[in-house]
């Protein structure tokens, strides 16, 4: 049976690491700075030597491609991210990206021509450097120039680090594409539900929508000392029933389903007076739109209920939501024989965090999976995933490719 | 039966708050500013023109004083203060001096030669603008020249204020008397319970003592998606039932005793990250020294108790107290007995809020009492007593004074 070569795959993963290594054993590659970019620069050449084709598109995604022949019109993707966060760790992005290159490679090894078209993408900015899911965004004719307005970056420095690599707002909104038969994307699992439950694999079933609502309870403020418990009219109370029942709802009812209460502040604010008003920061996400819905009225029945009971107004106003991404049967199926083959356990769930597979699912079928992370640390310098779990994760992509092509030849 | 004169009090009520009177129906009168300097101008020109004697100790404070003869050699002293919190009412302090200046002009109307030195007294700064109840910390003996470090005015502009009057840092620690045989001090209540109850006044048993506590709920923060809520270490779980099985818990038990979480801050505070810390400011007040060792102990094992249920960890730490005052029975019964002869119902309640006769206290047998605010307004322009209460409450102060010398001489 086709193996990926465990030995490069991870070598590959080390001198990756040394692209933006930080002190401490993380990498810091924040989208299109100088060391994303040097690692870009280094995944050009690693394509090279292996003798694979190379693309760029106007969004800045790199590609390494190992086409049919003849060239298929359509094509089947896989890949992840090279960028980070600030501070973040080697395995995030840089796995999906290399074990994708791997299994392509692995391919061209062992003189297999694929029937249909393979690539490994690096999308730009994964982590949100400038903007979040920016590369797989334009690919699926989602960005507009009023994203850039919104950046995260000065609009100056944009196009700055936008040429220095050789691309342009317009480019980027030029960067869509429709030849995209699949997508799948291997990524660590950022959670420890594969350690507890000791199983290698999960298979992303749905990638969950995130509502984030601003809440705030109105009450009347008061002395802290001559005004009667019984008459007080103290947001707080409000705002800290809401935080526990919603906790209880939410538990209860729409598990998997998570919410949670970020930030909370008390106005007037001082140890004498009784609160007038307490904001909370409401965020919940879960892998229906439909649940969505129902948690979201739910939850909003509950801040009337806990208002009224302690004779309180309360006010909400959402912002922008995430939409669920539901993955495709067709592309997990593939993940799962594949997994069979290779004997891998694997089980289904939802992925709790964004990742560009929900952009690409927009346009193709698409499905991701995890493999564990050690304590399910993330976004940290101690980010770890085992090599046995990393040569997994690349074998099961060589193998859901070789599976995909089947199913899409 | 001997009485004051109703309309001069209110003729003297109405003039005084025109002195920093502001464009919305209040007073701005802060400690030593022109225009509490235009109101003791005023207050010591009233005396003269009274006919009373008037002295000004090195404090500040303003006597209007009315000899015994021979002079006694201890006198029974009964006010409260002239200054006002910024843009504050005009009944809280002025109606407790005012009255008291009525009942010597009323008694020396009548001929009247106490049997024991009375004095109506105006106490410097008991509204905090400089440091709070400091002409009546000055005369106890408390205070000293660390005080004056931690004013709310810098050194300059507070030496400045104490010699627009006269005074000095040092006069001001020499200020300590020992011939105080009683103090009474009549004040609005700034709480509604005279007039949910329909009681004339409010005759007060105990200032209550107030502990302020700085509480930090320690827990994990995660991602506020990939973290199972079952697995979560939410700081804000622990505050949040904290807060509501604290309110449960002195409602319950420590009643009338009241406790407030005023203050409420999570960190790192963001919409999509589960709370790591959580800081509250915790104040709870009480009558009694003994019940709120009991309330402290109760709280904190609450605090552990709620820090516990979601694998927490909880710091605490109080910053100085207030100690609670009780009320001298002999001055209660004074007030009770003149009460009675002039017909008005009186009901004993703590007071929760701070006033000079906590100090006094502290040197002499003390107590106050309250007449009703209108929908318990408080240091507010809207602040209001009805001309029927104010006029009970001087007459009260009349009679209180002719039971204090029967009782003192």
């Amino acid at each position: 049976m086709l193996r990926v070569n465990e030995d490069r795959l991870l070598a590959d993963l080390r001198e990756l690491a040394e692209i933006g290594a930080t002190a401490n054993g993380g990498v810091d590659r924040q989208a299109l700075t100088e060391s994303d970019i040097a690692a870009r620069d280094w995944y050009r050449r690693k394509i090279a030597e292996a003798g694979l084709g190379y693309a760029m598109d106007g969004a800045g995604n790199q590609s390494a491609i190992l086409l049919s022949d003849p060239p298929s019109e359509k094509r089947i993707l896989a890949g992840s991210h090279l960028d980070s966060v600030p501070n973040g760790g080697r395995y995030d992005g840089a796995l999906g990206v290399l074990a994708a290159f791997e299994a392509l490679r692995a391919l061209k090894d062992a003189g297999v021509t694929p029937p249909v078209t393979l690539e490994a993408v690096n999308f730009t900015d994964e982590e949100s450097a400038i903007m979040g899911l920016m590369g797989s965004k334009a690919v699926v004719g989602q960005l507009t120039m009023a994203d850039f307005e919104r950046s995260r970056v000065e609009v100056d420095e944009l196009i700055r680090r936008f040429d220095a690599i050789g691309i342009t707002r317009e480019s980027m909104l030029a960067a869509t594409r429709d030849d995209v038969l699949a997508w799948v994307e291997l990524h660590i699992e950022q959670g420890t539900r594969l350690e507890d439950a000791g199983v290698d694999i999960g298979v992303v079933n749905a990638i969950v929508g995130i509502r984030s609502i601003h809440v705030v309870f109105r009450g009347e403020a008061a002395h802290a000392g001559t005004k009667p418990m019984a008459l007080r009219r103290d947001a707080l109370w409000g705002a800290a029933t809401f935080a526990l029942r919603a906790r209880e709802l939410v538990m209860r009812k729409y598990s998997p389903g998570v919410c949670n209460v970020g930030v909370i502040r008390a106005k007037p604010g001082a140890f004498n007076i009784v609160p007038a008003e307490v904001y909370c920061a409401l965020e919940f996400r879960h892998g229906s739109e439909a649940e969505m819905d129902e948690m979201q009225a739910d939850l909003i029945e509950l801040l009337k209920e806990c208002a009224a009971e302690f004779d309180l107004s309360v006010s909400h106003e959402a912002t922008p939501p995430v939409i669920p991404a539901t993955m495709s049967e067709t592309v997990m199926g593939a993940i799962e024989r594949a997994a069979d083959e290779l004997g891998l356990s694997r089980e289904r769930m939802l992925s709790f965090a964004g990742h560009d597979t929900q952009n690409v699912a927009t346009i193709a079928p698409a499905a991701m999976y995890f493999v564990p992370s050690v304590a399910g640390i993330s976004h940290n310098p101690k980010e770890l995933t085992s090599d046995a779990d990393c040569i997994n994760g690349a074998n099961l992509m060589l193998h859901t490719l070789l599976e995909l092509t089947k199913a899409y030849a």
